[in-house]
């Protein structure tokens, strides 16, 4: 298996990173404006980092499983060129946030394209998969043959 | 590997848009009560939403290690089954959460009850398998044998 | 593939018990301070809970990353090691930063530790396996060669 998944596990490492990474940018912006933990209240500014760290936690998981199930069951390549550019749009999220509540929203449209694509490219091609397994219909291999 | 798990892979991906569902219905919850981010205190009603997504979140990646583990080492069929009702209980949850505090009882109970299950699953898949690649003991062959 | 990774994913499995306890310890934490749901403040013991949990949610994902793709494509052993011992550090993290604010600085620092060698190895792993897959260099062969 680790072979045929190199790209996604190169993919969801450098995400990982990120996660991490915005982790210490919170962690810096606390020291920046005095915020002792545990609290999360204080100048706009921490407030609006904290949260835009908080979004991207909270969607990462759901990234992670369209990322592998659409590189698993359709084409690995695509789902990592994707999974790409959902990291470079949360990084532009993530600064855009940090700056102004308005900044987040182009980072947060390309990320939301990038994650919808992913999606698709999941239900197809786990519908094809399940189509393939208990009907022995491979819709992909006769998409593929017309070419 | 793609063609053993695909049910829990379908499993996942629906958990995942379910999880991106519950994100919207936080956004919409937003819209209605003109609460502008990174701001997350506001009306009951608005706080209970964003709580009961919050909630989901902090279990997602329980639920998923759980599934996968059950699955994959004890039987994908039935830890999909557990998957598919967890995600129902977590709908309730949501939904129930929404509109009372009370209201979100009833789905966390099945959503706990469903996780358990599957922690137990893959508490059983995992000994057995320990103990199959270690001591060269496969209690599982040897149950299914007796049958 | 069930057999190339029974330790990972028994790592994975006490982690995600981990992560049912901690959510149970808040829970427990809301009944002795008598703080209903939806509020998420109150007390300084209960918020420090409440936090040492979301900070634990927040790593919990980058360290699956990290776990997989670090035992996927290094080694297996040294990885399950390294995330027992992660495992450990988020244990005395949790119960220091209930007590006090200071006291989740020793498990913290541990955790980071851990999480940084298991990057190291992740990022040494799939460097090696892209070296591998596309240009036909395998490192880490040559390593072991040497001794």
């Amino acid at each position: 298996m680790a072979g045929d998944s190199i790209l996604l596990a190169a993919v969801s490492l450098l995400s990982a990173c990120q996660q991490g990474f915005f982790a210490k940018m919170v962690g810096s912006s606390r020291m920046k404006h005095k915020i002792m933990p545990p609290a999360v209240n204080g100048p706009p500014e921490f407030e609006r980092t904290f949260r835009a760290q908080q979004n991207c936690v909270e969607f990462y998981p759901v990234f992670l499983v369209a990322l592998w199930t659409a590189g698993l069951f359709l084409s690995q390549e695509l789902a990592s060129l994707l999974g790409f550019f959902y990291i470079f749009a949360r990084h532009r999220y993530f600064f855009g946030y940090a700056e102004s509540a308005k900044g987040r929203i182009p980072g947060f449209y390309m990320s939301l394209i990038a994650l919808f694509c992913l999606l698709v490219m999941a239900i197809a091609g786990i519908t094809n998969g399940v189509l393939d397994k208990y009907l022995d219909i491979n819709m992909l291999k006769k998409i593929r043959r017309m070419f």
